[in-house]
Parts: structure tokens; C-alpha cells; sequence
């Protein structure tokens, strides 16, 4: 082919792109060809980004490339996978050169800061969606899940929570931010970081993981009824910006913590037996995972605590984000 | 969570699905978490479908749900893959339960059918766009590909060709059909067959190999690019049904064979020396693929004979589909 599909994927997404010796055969076939190490596991996450959804017209092309690897190998953090290769479909209302390469340079600046090849995909016309599929590695039986969470368990967050969402509601002017803090809320919700360090080393430590994408308690449900449990939530110890909490009244900035979405980070239990290899795993760790709370019996409950004493969770908030959790005006039937 | 997203998968794509052994975690964690058999590689391959691009309105949606796998499976059929498991990501304007319904159906049959599991996936809101991620296995160093095609080997292709673009025409009134042949035509577009067994049967048989997506020459062109060949194609060897030939004159029949895409027949070449293997191989295969040309050493040729003679290809005729192949009015650039 002397133009079209075929050069696009080569011209934008293979370029100095890194390469992995346990790819035989990646972007230029009908599939790739792949080689999972011996005594490992393979774990697969899928990730849609859509515009008008998950970004828009104010989101940098970088950050959308970015973005929709980020998300998956959050996916992996949150199995305990260490990353190795991604698919991209990509779906382009036009050709546009400028936003392609900022794409394409987001998108390898994370694949090789995490050393994951890109070893196919498709790419389409049609409105501007991406759909990101990762894979990765775990030793045979240690992929971390939702559902071993017992009561006793110590709750962790892996950071800060709360940015992404502020620095949306920022941008859409739906709460007063200085242009300082908004850059900084900024970095965070176009350039997640997934803890993907930190996943592997809660192997055999944590007793659940989930990544925070939907918001603390909606993610914390997900675990509860995985597990059957339920939790009881130090509101006072969630870890804060100082950009969230110079940029909110004290009820708002837990309101931010506990129900928007998108930061990334991990949530987590650890059983009381393993508290000490983890405070040993986490010790020379850049940044600390917080302890916020404690796994109770009470299944499917969340406790909200604020110095020891029960806190009233404003009547009117979302409890995080769902696509389809209610019928919208354009339903059909 | 009490509705919305997690409920959609759990209410369309996990009922009456089947399940394999290999699959440790499927659905509703944050990844799936597999088991690939020793001495085998895992083969990825990835398609997406656009409304308005790869399908309409007149598309049933059982038919899309069908349509979504079976590119997928065509593409690991070329690479001699045995399908193993997919993941699902799906944007959706509107929740439409009857939509859902048959297109959770058709996914479910052909799943069903090549007994594929489905691992995982997402659900957003938006334009309606399915992105199907496919991963099979091949017993390591036997995948097909497209660059191993030699002088001499001879060309086959697995079974009627232009019946879907024929199929297209006819519902566009772009080309005039007797409502019986476009019922049956019609069938080949909604419902097209991958050759997954065939392609595993070719392994170690078959030079090269890829499906015909885009058209016979577009395809056969990759075949040639990726293995430095040239090719001789006897168009009056091509395989043609009865509804194509009944409805068109010689030359569009031809036509329709050789540019037109989305038949997903396998395209492949056979060394002289295999040749005898692979009689016996397909002898007894309800449908035999059809020798339709031989590899030529004038690298990225191809030579159309008609009865041993020179063929002049209609000088309009479109070589294959590309969506980006022209800048298009809507271009902003």
C-alpha cells in the first residue's frame, strides 16, 4: 500500500517506540506473536477513552496518548501485573497531523518509561475514541484481586485523592481555582501515573487491590462485595493536596476525596499478619501509601469516621461515576 | 454497585457464555488473568467496528455482535492461531435493551461456536463503536505470516470471493440484485465464516498467509510487499458464487473478486514441495480452497491472465478499502 491505514500506524506508531525480546512478531501482520514467560500468568485489562466522556477539546493530544495507556496499566498496577505490550485501536474523525503526533509522542513517552512494546492494532474512521488493551505478567497464582479483603484488614490508599476531579470541575468553572493550583491539579488528571511499582510489590502482601478510577467509596464498594465485607473510613486520614485543600472548605475537599474519579491511585488492604513486610516493602518507597481505614464485618457498610467520631456524608453527592447509571435524555426506547 | 455499567456486562455478557479451564479470572475484576499452554505462543489481534463505516442501520445487531468476533478470529485464522478467549470494548450512544439483547446473541453464538471465552471489557457512552480484542495460541514458531512467500509457491484462496461488496452494492441500490441473491449475499456480510480451521491446518504447510479484508489485490499486495514476490493471478480461476455471477457481466463479476473487501476468506501460498501435504490436508474439507495463481520473483507485481492470456483490470476499479488511503471535505488540515 502506498498510502492510507497501513502508513499511518507506521508513520506515527512505530518509530522509536521500544522493542521487547518476547515480541516475534508485532505491528505489520495480521497479529502479533508473543512469548508469556514460563511459571507466569497472563493478565489482560481493556480501557475505552471517548471524547466528550473522558476528554475534550481542552485535553492536549499528549496527555489523550498518555492517558490511554495510563488507565490500563492502572489496570495492571491493580492486578499486581508487571506490563509488557499494548494493542491501540484508534478511531480518527480526520487526519490531522499536528494532534496524531502529539498522540503519538504521549503515547510512547509512558510505553517506554514502562518498557511496554506496542504490537498491533486498528486504526479507523469514525468519531475520536480509543481503546487501549494491555498485557502483563504475573508469577502463576500471586495476580492480586478484588475479592480477598478480610475483616481486620488495614485499608490503604497508595495517594493523594481527590486532584483529577477538582481540576475538572476547575476547567469547567464549576469551582473558583488559582491558575497555579489548577496547572498543578492539571498534571494529574492529564498525566496520571499508575503505580505500577508498587502493584507488583503488594504480591502476596495485600489481600485485595483496585485501581481509584471511579472515586474512593465507589471503587471501596467494588471490594466490599467482592469480598463480603465491610469498611470503616478515617475521612480525617485521607491523604489531601495542598492544592485540594487550600482550594476547598474541609467538607468539600472529603467530598473530592471520596467520590470523584480518575486519580489513579491504588486502594488496598493489607492483613494485620503482613503489616510488617509491608512497612518493610514501603520504606524506601518515594511515596508512602496512607493507611485510612479498616476492614469490618459489617458486609457491604461503609463507616465514615472523623476523629474517631461518625461523620455525615453531604446528602447531594455522586457516589462516583457510571456511564449508565441512569436513563438520559437521548434514550431511545 | 446497584445498576449501571457493572450491571449491563453482567446482565448481556456473562449469561450462558461459555468458560474454559485456562481462564483463572474473567469478568468483573479489574483484569483477567489467563494461562497460556506450555510450548505455545499467544497470537493478538485487534478490529474495530464504526457505525456509519463498518456497518448501518440495515445491519442487524445480532449480525454486528457476530460480525465484531468473526474479523477477530478471521485475523488469528491467517496467523494459524486457535482461538482462545476476547475482550470487549464497547461505546454506546443510548442503552437500547433490544439492541443489547441481539448483538449480546450474536457474540454469544459464534463465542459459543469456536468455544472463545469472553475475558473482559468495558462499556462508555458514545458514538456507537466495538472494539474486539482476540488472543489465540499457536505451537511456538508456527504462525503463519506474510513474509514467507517464495517464486513458485503456489496461490490459493479459500472460497468465494466479492459476495460481501456485491452484498453492500445491492443494499446502497448501487448495483441491482434479485431479493433471493441478496438474502444469500446478505448472509456473507452479516454472518462471515472465519476459516479458523483451516489456518491451524495450514501450519507448516503454508508459506504465507493473510485474510482478505480489503480485497484479493489489496491483500495479496501485503503478501507481496512483506515477502519481496511478485504474483500471477488467473482471474477466471477465481472462486465466484452463483449469486455473483448471475448478477453481474464477466468483468464486474472479476471486479467484485478482486477489489472488493470484507469476504474474509483466507489468502495463502503453498511451496510445490507441500503441495502433496496439503492435498491430503483438505481432502477431506467440506470446502476446498482454489489454486488461483503462482509467486513470481518481479518483486510487487501482480499479472492478471485470463485463459493464459493478459487481462486488462477496468481502469476505475478501486484497489481495496482504506480509510485514510484520501483526504477527505471534512479534513481539517
Amino acid at each position: 500500500m502506498a498510502a492510507g491505514e497501513f502508513d499511518l500506524i507506521a508513520t506515527y506508531f512505530t518509530h522509536r517506540y521500544p522493542t521487547r525480546g518476547d515480541v516475534d512478531t508485532g505491528v505489520g501482520d495480521d497479529g502479533a506473536v508473543l512469548q508469556v514467560p514460563a511459571n507466569s500468568e497472563l493478565v489482560v485489562v481493556t480501557d475505552t477513552l471517548v471524547e466528550g466522556v473522558h476528554f475534550d477539546h481542552y485535553t492536549p493530544a499528549r496527555a489523550i496518548g498518555h492517558k490511554a495507556v495510563a488507565v490500563n496499566l492502572s489496570d495492571l498496577a491493580a492486578m499486581g501485573a508487571e506490563p509488557a505490550w499494548i494493542s491501540l485501536a484508534l478511531t480518527l474523525p480526520t487526519f490531522d497531523d499536528e494532534w496524531l503526533t502529539g498522540f503519538a509522542n504521549g503515547l510512547r513517552e509512558i510505553c517506554d518509561y514502562y518498557q511496554c512494546q506496542l504490537i498491533g492494532g486498528d486504526t479507523t474512521r469514525g468519531p475520536l475514541t480509543i481503546t487501549v488493551t494491555a498485557h502483563g505478567f504475573v508469577p502463576t497464582g500471586k495476580a492480586l484481586r478484588r475479592s480477598g479483603a478480610k475483616p481486620g484488614d488495614w485499608i490503604y490508599v497508595s495517594g493523594a485523592l481527590g486532584d483529577a476531579g477538582l481540576a475538572l470541575a476547575g476547567m469547567q468553572q464549576r469551582q473558583k481555582i488559582t491558575p497555579d493550583y489548577q496547572r498543578r491539579l492539571n498534571e494529574r488528571l492529564f498525566f496520571p501515573a499508575p503505580r505500577v511499582a508498587l502493584g507488583q510489590s503488594l504480591r502476596g502482601i495485600a489481600s485485595s487491590a483496585i485501581d481509584v478510577s471511579d472515586g474512593l467509596l465507589a471503587d471501596l464498594r467494588h471490594i466490599l462485595t467482592a469480598s463480603q465485607v465491610g469498611a470503616r473510613i478515617d475521612v480525617d486520614e485521607l491523604p489531601l493536596s495542598l492544592a485540594l485543600t487550600e482550594s476547598l472548605s474541609e467538607a468539600d475537599a472529603f467530598r473530592y476525596a471520596l467520590t470523584s474519579g480518575e486519580d489513579f491511585e491504588l486502594l488496598f488492604t493489607v492483613p494485620e499478619a503482613q503489616r510488617g513486610v509491608f512497612d518493610t516493602v514501603i520504606a524506601h518507597a518515594a511515596q508512602k501509601p496512607v493507611c485510612i481505614g479498616r476492614v469490618t464485618n459489617d458486609a457491604g457498610a461503609i463507616q465514615l469516621l472523623y476523629a474517631g467520631e461518625p461523620w455525615s456524608f453531604p446528602a447531594d453527592a455522586a457516589y462516583g461515576f457510571d456511564h449508565f447509571q441512569q436513563p438520559t435524555a437521548e434514550s431511545e426506547t
